[in-house]
């Protein structure tokens, strides 16, 4: 067997997420998941620290995205378009995962560990654009305010496209969110 | 020594923050609170379940309070009006209790796993607000939105209220955020 193994992540990651979903994210193993994939634990641990981060890799890549979306929006740009740019941008990292992150919110909803693995991922991602919005001169408490409220759209637009009937795109659904927001703060 | 200890959930309350602070959440024991608050472990464990639930024992009565207040809005007051109101009620709650809960937030603040906790505390805060107003007819996307917008809200504004250099009204901190929130997602 070469050690080179054609698109050995997407493999490791298909075959964690049938067995969490079959069996269980605790009950699933490492030697479990390499073998489903018909690859080693030696391949699984080149691409993943464990068997939590199968779930959590993306994570870095949509704080990289995000963060940096707000740094490049337009001068002109209020907060809150800056924010609501970059949540439509995560779009592209999710293009053709929907049935892939519709089972992986099933495995985080159904295990209270992995739920606050969620949250924490969900905060960290609030910090990272309350301070990218502080470095292009948004003051407090206007800069959390804006990342908690982009975080508070993200996680129901993401929610209502993993469970939409039809396929959609993630970046249309985050928009509509963000704009039923503002017409609901604006209602009195 | 009667059984009767005169206000000991407060001393109790009291010695466990000071040995947090003074040793971290970790270092510090049951028996160690109890001493410190000259009563018995046995008297620890009639107020509280473990030394993690005297900082969270008061989840209960949030919920209850925000929940409450939002049923009872008038049939009149738009969602995010009804969920302001209610979180503007919180301040009874915490009146008084400034101090408290500016240590209590560094104890948090300094330990993972109380993060954690309070991340899932306020998750939880978010799911009963929708559900609440659900209750009252509001449909989704529009009750989930404007809980988390919500408790985005109340995140930023108890942080404003424990870290300001005078003393203020939580309920007025509340109201504040919630009109910059307003403001913010206005802005075009």
């Amino acid at each position: 067997m070469s050690r080179w193994q054609p698109n050995a992540r997407g493999r490791l990651e298909h075959a964690a997420l049938e067995l969490y979903t079959e069996r269980g994210f605790d009950q699933t193993t490492v030697a479990g998941i390499a073998e489903r994939a018909g690859l080693t634990e030696r391949t699984f641990f080149r691409y993943f620290a464990d068997k939590r981060e199968v779930l959590f890799w993306g994570q870095g890549a949509l704080m990289e995205l995000v963060t940096r979306h707000i740094a490049e929006a337009p001068d002109s740009a209020s907060p809150i378009d800056a924010v609501g740019a970059a949540l439509k941008a995560t779009g592209e990292l999710f293009e053709g995962r929907r049935e892939h992150a519709r089972r992986r919110q099933a495995v985080i909803d159904a295990n209270a560990g992995l739920q606050e693995r969620e949250l924490i991922k969900l905060a960290s991602l609030a910090v990272a654009m309350a301070e990218e919005l502080g470095r292009r001169g948004v003051g407090e408490p206007a800069a959390k305010l804006t990342a908690e409220a982009g975080v508070a759209v993200f996680k129901v637009a993401f929610d209502r496209w993993i469970s939409a009937t039809k396929n959609s795109d993630l970046a249309e659904v985050v928009g509509q969110s963000l704009d039923e927001l503002r017409a609901l703060t604006a209602s009195t």
